[in-house]
């Protein structure tokens, strides 16, 4: 744990539905000109066409039910304008291909991959947790049973590999080896994150280490799967990971941000979402380890948690929204809140700073940085 | 379905604990040299400590939970003998190597993919099917829970692909699509049997191809993949998946042959175990095809159980032995048991002819012949 949480800094005043992370480092202007928005659209638009052709080819009912959890039908299969997420991934992987020198499309292959491999775990992970909702609708396991979620969640991980294989190339060899390595950090981050809810403590390491597995791997997968099939060597490759892999966890704090702080308008979740759930993220376990009167008091309000409930988020349903607000300002109090805000900058800049090992054109190294603005300082 | 069926072949004599298919085809007794149990043992010894040096690699507690699923301890944590099957899919892939003219330890790589992909999928299909018994033990989500098994099921595909990945070679590529292939044919096949379970009737043509993609094409693979390892052509390659295929079908016919009248003891499975689990097997499927008097009784007793039960095993669990006693004898009658031990001679001759397709050593193709009549005689 670094020195600031301990150090204590002052709360934030509480703006619950104000912007997570507004700092936007000032070394990086140049990549004011970068229209965000568009580059993420860009990176839906080339790879949904051939997700979708993807999934079509699962055997029914399964290519149904993956078409409703990408958001592309409703539960009674009609039409749906689909809400696939944010994108950040696809338009990643396919500013990675430019990055070695390749066409955008070049990527595309590997988008395609790293969305099935993302929304395999989505598919398996909504199923463990207990999740019901995911983007203000039903989860999968939800509408269409569990054994419909663990099958499809297969077909999509399958599928995925079977995606980039049938190149037939050499550089899509070395492509799928990069995404199975992402997808067993995946598994591994889903094991941790599972056996840390029954534990009454996790420290401030073991939750970087969770995330980094959760959320790094598979976006440091994005950033080097484009290069990678465009022919890129395994040092710009890694240097690429390593930009994703701290942008993953920049994107996590802000996430655990928004776990507690979001506006459940813009993120598609309950009030204190994470609270709920129990969750052991960035925000408690700094708040957990600052040490001090709030921390001391969130600290055994939480055993007392441990003691006394049994471990399944049902059974906070009962906790009223004062209980849930009156958690979150002692988070706040301890430190939690500013600590996870300086980290999702700290690796923010890290993030930055790998790009420099990496030579690529002036216009898509400033592509790369604002996407990493952007990511810290979305509201969803 | 074949003309035979229609026929109504008269019914075998009920000998339970008798040879399932004891007719080994006259043509291949230059087989009767090969030391079958000597070839399942050299696949074993070969795969198993690489298997279980990948499985080590695991975080905790998946290592534990997949060690568990392996028989390599107890629900303790115990030392345990370790029953891992027949492990007749590593001998093949050993076996395949061999029919390249490679090393047998050029497949092990392949072998223990092969395994690691089959072990997903018993993990999985286990818990979407609610089996709480396999090879004599409580099954992975009974004793650690479904999120257990549903996670570390995950980890093993991903693992199987990477054991074949890191070997970083061109034949590494080839084999892991082939093993893409493989797996999505799986989860199609395991799609195929849940839908079959809601449904009243399934033709023989169904079933097959269900089997083809639950067993058939996993073994298909566990034939090529020393093969390819060892630089087969993609000719060689498909001319023993076909061996394989065939092979696979001719085991499923015997295994659901073994589901309604194997001996428990030998097979680790509750007497009547495919008619309790309401399973559309060959022998069932077949007898409602056959037409006649125990067929159109079979048929209205199926119907009725679907009018009146709900779908899951445990509606069954009241039925008295002699329920299903007197259900198998229907089966029997009409002629499902031996189109079904017809089916799997068969499939076994196909598998066979299969073989002249690829030049290899004599002594090799030997092997493949003992193994095939290994499959339809097994009683377990």
């Amino acid at each position: 744990m670094s020195a600031r949480a301990a150090e204590g800094a002052p709360p934030n005043p509480v703006t619950p539905r104000g912007e997570i992370v507004p700092t936007v480092p000032p070394a990086e202007k140049a990549a004011d000109a970068v229209n965000v928005t568009a580059l993420l659209e860009r990176g839906r638009t080339l790879a949904t066409p051939v997700l979708r052709a993807a999934v079509e080819r699962l055997a029914p009912p399964m290519d149904t039910v993956a078409a409703y959890h990408f958001g592309w039908i409703d539960a009674a299969g009609n039409q749906a304008a689909g809400d696939g997420g944010k994108a950040v991934r696809p338009a990643l992987a396919v500013m990675s291909a430019e990055a070695a020198g390749a066409d955008p499309e070049v990527g595309v292959p590997g988008a395609v991959a790293v969305e099935l491999v993302h929304n395999f775990s989505l598919l398996h992970d909504d199923l463990m947790d207990g999740d019901e909702q995911r983007r203000h609708r039903d989860t999968v396991w939800k509408v269409h049973g569990p054994a419909q979620a663990i099958l499809v969640g297969d077909a999509l991980f399958a599928l995925a590999n079977e995606v980039l294989l049938e190149l037939g190339t050499v550089e899509a060899g070395r492509a799928t080896r990069r995404l199975t390595t992402a997808s067993r950090a995946l598994i591994d981050g889903q094991a941790q994150d599972i056996s840390y809810e029954h534990r009454e403590r996790v420290t401030v390491d073991e939750c970087l280490e969770m995330e980094g597995n959760k959320t790094g791997a598979l976006l440091a997968c994005a950033c080097s799967i484009g290069a990678v099939l465009g022919g890129a060597d395994d040092r710009t490759a890694d240097a690429l990971e390593r930009y994703g892999y701290h942008l993953g966890l920049a994107f996590q704090a802000v996430d655990d941000l928004l776990g507690i702080w979001g506006d459940p308008e813009s993120t598609g979740k309950q009030t204190w979402s994470d609270l709920r759930q129990r969750k052991k993220s960035l925000p408690v376990v700094a708040a957990l380890a600052a040490g001090g009167p709030a921390s001391e008091k969130l600290g055994a309000i939480l055993a007392a948690d441990a003691k006394t409930a049994d471990l399944r988020p049902a059974d906070f349903e009962d906790f009223s929204e004062e209980e849930f607000a009156s958690r979150a300002a002692l988070i706040e109090e301890a430190g939690g809140r500013t600590w996870t805000a300086d980290e999702a900058r700290r690796q923010h800049a890290i993030a930055v700073r790998a790009l420099d090992e990496v030579r690529m054109p002036t216009r898509v190294r400033e592509q790369f940085v604002a996407l990493a603005d952007f990511v810290v300082v979305r509201t969803r």
